[in-house]
């Protein structure tokens, strides 16, 4: 069961030039910017409703935000849902011959777990799927 | 005041092959689908939490969202902002000095206000802002 957009992820060259649109002009609170060296990027955490707007800023040239935006220029990165089983959500997909980029959900440092769907079974979206912590 | 994450808009050459990834696989509702010839699109909503994605099949080659289509391949298209007062939203992007697609709202046929914000002014995203019909 899908249960809100969690996320959209935006990447951007460099955070601080983007907070001034994002957050000094448009208005919307900056919650914390967290590293994340294991995907190669800063992230500014931008809550909005009941999702968020993740502001991406590569950190490794060789990741795969930096290679993203190298070839496509800043803006819409991914959309990311929040479920609440993301291994019957992943065996839905794969039943359904969706190419996933993880085929079993990861595991984050603080526990999360998350996969992401190849844009190729989407229609050219990056989905990631997170898992809500409780049932909802 | 920003209040919540409108819609998703997400262009694709096809709805019906569109549809079997969103609906058929992933399990999104199908709430409708409507012409807007004004913008030359035919759009599907499907309904998650308090957002929706949208998804845009151009019906006019010269709409901007063909040319987009044309340009950048399937995919993430804008984003849209719920806000309370468009006016009051546009007024303090122009004194930031945040170029805009539409420098007043427009209203729709139904009596939406909306307006789009110009990505140069944004770092690469498309945003759209909508006022909420009723205050809250």
């Amino acid at each position: 069961m899908i249960k809100k957009v969690d996320h959209i992820a935006v990447v951007v060259p460099d955070l601080d030039a983007a907070l001034k649109f994002w957050v000094e002009a448009f208005g919307l609170a900056l919650e914390r910017v967290e590293s994340v060296p294991r995907e190669g990027v800063d992230v500014a955490f931008l809550p909005v409703g009941d999702s968020e707007i993740e502001l991406l800023q590569p950190t490794d040239p060789q990741s795969g935000v930096a290679r993203y935006l190298e070839k496509r220029g800043p803006g819409l990165h991914h959309l990311c849902f929040a479920v609440d089983d993301i291994d019957a959500t992943l065996a839905r997909l794969k039943a359904a011959e969706i190419p996933l980029i993880n085929e079993t959900a990861v595991t984050s440092n603080d526990g999360k777990k998350y996969a992401f769907v190849h844009p190729k079974g989407t229609g050219g979206v990056l989905v990631e799927l997170y898992e809500l912590p409780f049932p909802c």
